[in-house]
């Protein structure tokens, strides 16, 4: 069965890895969100991609999440050295990712190309998608003022209350012929639990993304974010409530309506598995954190089984 | 006495060390060889001046000559996990300059502008000055075909019969203001032990070099890097060779004929100094070879002196 998971960063990877672990090799295809890339330094940065690619290539940081293992920081301390104000913690392995793309990207190549380029020299026997090839950039708006995501989420620790998302570029964007190839073939298509706001929705406002997964007959199964009322990483519940969505795995799962078919809780969350099965989603309430990797294995095949109990071949 | 220095890359800066530490801040400008400027992963990396940089700026790898002192080379190691040829040794603080002049030299800035600018955030007190802005880019014709300077100095270990030298780019390089106030303000002007061929040639060839040094009342005298018919460092004995060019002191004060007004050679070379006295020069055989900061700053005073001697304020 050929999976596509749209993810973001840190959750998404993970559930990507236990999708990765359960399928035989090649068989999954992973769209992420590229609207939080960034351009510290003038390298092209593409936080969630390379999340998800350092997870996938077994590279990743699993103590951070992010980054990858065993990195040293000496050009960000030159960086200092020179003056810089060096807020991004910029590796020195994953800079090698950031020249890699930026000179690529400069001579022509589209981010996919070089996503599926650099994902496959590491190693990565999927298929990573970016979003889209053109560059979208979030923009909150917050009582500080207009912060791009990247200041918003590092530099300012997320400390400040979101009041609007504004996804620049977006109208100018398009679904890739990956992509799309990707959807039409899956037998079944997984939302990960990553950020409702700024990591799926920018990946469902690409132009022609949300029909293109409406029109494909597979299963559609997200696995909530949200646990016991509460994010397990990052400010996706604060966010959620600023932004006047209701803090919950319902209020989740009532963001996809009319998308999904399935819809994966916490049993912390079991009490709200009315009000999303009253949505038309068929809900599973199982043990969906991901502390290990066996658990992200285990969550994914509970996923696919849901999937294939929707339909899935 | 402000003192303008010619300069290529490790010769060049350890003499540039030694000026620095006998003249007070402030009076020394270095014009550094550009034409070994090469793009490796779409990073302007410029050699020459960024071995001068850290010898000046006390973060030399003494050791090497070039390159950072302890230096990592992650991003390099990287690059190679993703497949790259990674033949040029590029260090993870040596790339924080690259990534920062790049950037600076993609928003418009001059490369004399980039170099002031990164020169003087590192704590260097002199100035610091590219041949000139445009890229230039030395091409050597060999046996094995036309190489890139550095793929002939670094990648294939200078092995290669030099059999003739183009400076791509070099009719459309022009003298900058900056340099042109450093050499008319100049009491004295040092050629420093560079290659003759290829580090103190191209500067020579920018378009009105010659003449603007020429024009200049100061006394200019060279400093010999060939000591005992050899290059004490480099490929330039083998280079002259092939060049069909004398290798000798002799050999290189010619090449400088009617520039110089004084050129100072290891007392190995004694036997030359009738030789290059008859080219108009005054000689001064000394210990001609710097093996350590004590070494640097003793010829560069004794090179001082003997331009006070020929008229120098």
């Amino acid at each position: 069965m050929r999976v596509v998971a749209l993810a973001g960063g840190v959750g998404g990877a993970k559930l990507a890895a236990g999708l990765q672990a359960a399928l035989p090799p090649g068989d999954l295809s992973v769209v992420v969100n590229t609207a939080d890339d960034f351009d510290p330094w003038g390298l092209r940065v593409c936080p969630d991609l390379d999340t998800v690619m350092y997870t996938l290539a077994g590279l990743a940081n699993t103590e951070t999440g992010w980054g990858v293992r065993d990195e040293s920081f000496d050009a960000l301390s030159m960086l200092s050295a020179y003056g810089e104000d060096a807020w991004f913690r910029l590796g020195d392995r994953d800079l090698a990712t950031h020249v890699l793309r930026t000179q690529r990207l400069r001579a022509g190549a589209r981010l996919t190309e070089v996503t599926v380029g650099l994902a496959g020299a590491l190693g990565v026997r999927n298929t990573l998608l970016p979003m889209c090839d053109e560059p979208v950039s979030t923009v909150l708006k917050t009582p500080a003022g207009l912060l791009e995501f990247q200041e918003y989420f590092v530099r300012r620790r997320q400390r400040d209350e979101v009041l609007g998302v504004e996804l620049r570029g977006i109208e100018d964007a398009r679904v890739t012929e990956e992509v799309s190839h990707a959807v039409n073939g899956a037998g079944a298509i997984i939302f990960c639990p990553s950020n409702p706001v700024v990591s799926i929705a920018p990946i469902l406002a690409v132009p022609g993304m949300r029909e293109l997964l409406a029109n494909s007959p597979a299963p559609k199964v997200a696995v909530s974010p949200i646990v016991g009322g509460r994010a397990l990483k990052g400010p996706a519940d604060r966010m959620l409530d600023s932004l006047g969505y209701e803090v919950s795995v319902t209020g989740v799962a009532r963001m996809y309506e009319g998308l999904l078919d399935g819809f994966v809780m916490d049993r912390a969350d079991e009490g709200e598995e009315a009000g999303v099965s009253a949505l038309g989603m068929r809900v599973l309430a199982t043990d969906a954190v991901m502390r290990d990797e066996e658990d992200r294995e285990r969550l994914a095949r509970e996923v696919l089984d849901l999937c294939r109990e929707l339909g899935a071949p």
